[in-house]
């Protein structure tokens, strides 16, 4: 793992992250995290703009283990299917162990009677930090590129 | 290329699969396997029901062979186009020369008339080998988010 | 830099690359060719043809400046965000410096008020050659997999 480059870490790391969530394994979701943390998510305007407070604001891992609960605590939460196919990251910089990477996502639905489409796209904003046994995200500000998020906040992304 | 990380290998390999069908190559599409090997495709529901009968079986490159052979003789065979996106890998571990990696993909799929959809997305289940001239699949198990799975008999996945 | 191996090399490309066009830095797109250069935008039909001339194609970095400008002039320029996922390059091979490679790739659109569509899907064609300061595109022959390409004058692809 020491000889695997920056790049090849990253790439481990985000497809590790987008497998927990399409398999539903939500509760691994906040250990991917440093602790605490920064996770957002919001709009490419409100981004663009801004504007503070995204559509989910979490800054402890404790937050987000929090939000995970309430989601399979929520009776209407619907069986579909997510499917995250992530792109190819770019490395923009890296000071004192930490890199700032933004990678693109495309996030695709199935519905439970087959059908398939395009949920969410956008771009993954991060630090990530090296830690002992891996890498973990100290910040993950997902930007959406559609403005209508109302259904975003159906899973982590 | 001895040089190369596994990951490196594992991205040529998914790179060379996918440019073989998007490109009609099929006839080139037995040499990506090991021989005996395993292939199936399979819906979600089914692979988490440990149903043992995917929609597609073959264990052995004469059969893929064989299904390539009965596609290209099919005369109801659509000339649409297919675009494979092939994610991240994530290796899960590697024994005896022999890895196991877990890969989303999404099929685009490009009709006469110009629309494009959504044809197939989910992931790929692969026990990888390496061989004297590079790394084939022992294991591809094709496991599609989608229980709609009528059409996906078209083409290899 | 230098211990990359070429595929991460080429990977931090394509992602620069595409970046630069979903972020609407047009400008800095010449940037990313050698001079002189070619620059094609046809399609798989065209292209297996051998049909000359694609829908769009330049040969100078000057005739890339060019185009931008006059997108930036257009005033019917809609405000759509476009989102590029680049998938698994297939290295064909390497002579004096320059690498050909064949990379699939989608193009997602989203619209002013949210709705998203596959806009694009194809592959670029490219001839990487390695600069002073990193690699840079002598040649890139994008592929379009569908025949309606009217309206992919857009943007670059």
């Amino acid at each position: 793992m020491a000889a695997d480059s920056l790049r090849d870490r990253l790439a481990q790391l985000n497809a590790d992250y987008a497998r927990a969530i399409d398999d539903d394994r939500l509760e691994a979701w906040p250990g991917f995290f440093d602790d605490p943390c920064l996770y957002k998510i919001t709009s490419a305007d409100n981004h663009a703009q801004g504007m503070p407070a995204g559509l989910v604001y979490a800054d402890s891992r404790g937050m987000l283990a929090d939000r995970v609960a309430a989601l399979r605590e929520a009776t209407i939460y619907e069986r579909q299917r997510y499917r995250h196919l992530v792109g190819l990251p770019c490395v923009l910089g890296e000071q004192a162990g930490v890199a700032s990477v933004e990678t693109p996502f495309l996030v695709m639905r199935i519905m439970r009677d087959g059908t398939m489409d395009a949920f969410a796209c956008g771009r993954y904003l991060d630090k990530v930090a090296a830690v002992q046994d891996g890498l973990r995200f100290r910040e993950r500000i997902v930007v959406c590129d559609s403005a209508r998020v109302d259904t975003l906040i159906a899973i982590p992304l």
